[in-house]
């Protein structure tokens, strides 16, 4: 029951139909009795700085979490960046601190490599063959340099995207060998899609898989479908394969750790 | 279940812990499944308006009900003020257009009317006297000038206070015939108490009870205790009693029409 005393927890997001996010967190809040309330904040990008004001004042307000379009905005109206939201200025979660302050981070990286260790892939001195450069491309090519693989390979469409990401990864892991290839080659521990490519059944699998041996992790973070073309086609090879959720389960965990939930 | 698609409507109020708005209009929402949840924002005057762009930004904002100390404030901010809203300068509701406009209206009087008719007792051409000229009873003068008494007495503390009142309400209501005095005297149909007299046990009452006649109306609009020493006082007397519940709960169904819930 909310009262006047509940803490509110809001998602930004434009559009917002779609978020999980206030299922997920009021669920748990029942589950560990917590008086607090997730509600989704329908803000357009255009009004976000505008808006920021309110939520500094907000004095029950325990934290935010952000999504498209705002993952940037938030990162430079944030206070203090900390780990991944600092080295590629793009959160997806703020808390709020008693004086106002917003400290935020992004754990979309993080969340996936956790996800990897939940479930007994620790990406440790393993060679990594991503494929995509965008926003969880690079959230995911700083967790993973910051994990210690052996050797990161970023397939994309547009190699120039896929060239500035790693320069950027190298600028902050300059011992971590990375590398920019049209497509997976030589000796792969662990292959990840962080492409959109999956999310409808016609489309192409990102990459190739010709090229992975019979033990090669197959990894993805889109949720929906569950198994998509590419999880389909590693099954098929028999490779291991690692679904989407656990990148988002494990995301849940950590924001609920720096939300103080 | 809140999902991404669910509306948010607020209380903006500083101190929040108070407040019961979240609860009342929560068990509504549930009672007549409608997707919307209620939540408190906590922000202080000074805040207010820095945080006034969010809530025009929020898409998926249905409304707000707005209590001390914004009152004033809101109006001034709303786009429009409809009925008391404009006649007093303060409202208590604000219903977010679809375009971002704010509609903005005070239901502090009309809700004590509408709980007097709810009960039997139409205040048209009838004799009234007031305790009280505060922001309650500047909103339940021009709800009872509205409303068509034959004749209104403000009873203050401060006599200043009540003939500004009386000043301002006979500026939107010259017809309707209202005096200060220093207690209540002659022919009273309804006697009501709108300071905060009677919140503790050992309050004295607002106005002594000597003038009224055996079938005056007296009543209330404090809600806590149900049984003001005021209410006991006339109960003693036998006088007909008016609880503060009832101005509550007339307000409550003005609110839920005015923001189309």
């Amino acid at each position: 029951m909310i009262t006047g005393r509940t803490r509110v927890f809001g998602i930004l997001a434009d559009p917002i139909a779609q978020v999980r996010v206030p299922e997920v967190f009021n669920r748990l809040f029942a589950e560990k009795g917590i008086d607090a309330v997730f509600v989704p904040f329908h803000i357009g990008a255009d009004a976000l700085e505008a808006s920021w004001p309110a939520f500094r004042a907000m004095k029950n307000l325990g934290g935010l979490i952000i999504t498209t379009p705002h993952k940037q905005q938030v990162a430079r109206l944030s206070d203090v960046r900390e780990d991944e939201g600092e080295m590629i200025g793009a959160v997806n979660t703020v808390r709020r601190e008693p004086d106002g302050r917003f400290v935020a981070t992004m754990f979309d990286g993080e969340g996936f490599v956790s996800g990897l260790r939940a479930q007994g892939h620790d990406p440790r001195g393993r060679r990594v063959v991503m494929a995509g450069a965008g926003g969880a491309g690079s959230a995911i090519a700083f967790a993973l340099a910051k994990a210690g693989v052996a050797h990161l390979v970023i397939v994309n469409r547009s190699p120039e995207k896929a060239r500035a990401l790693a320069d950027r990864v190298r600028g902050w892991f300059p011992d971590c060998p990375i590398e920019v290839a049209d497509r997976p080659a030589g000796d792969i521990d662990i292959l990840v899609n962080t492409t959109s490519l999956g999310m409808k059944p016609e489309d192409p699998l990102p990459v190739p898989l010709d090229a992975l041996r019979p033990d090669t992790l197959v990894a993805e973070i889109i949720m929906k479908p569950e198994m998509t073309p590419l999880l389909q086609a590693a099954e098929k090879r028999r490779n291991p394969i690692h679904h989407g959720r656990h990148m988002l389960d494990e995301q849940i965990r950590l924001m609920c750790d720096f939300l103080r939930i």
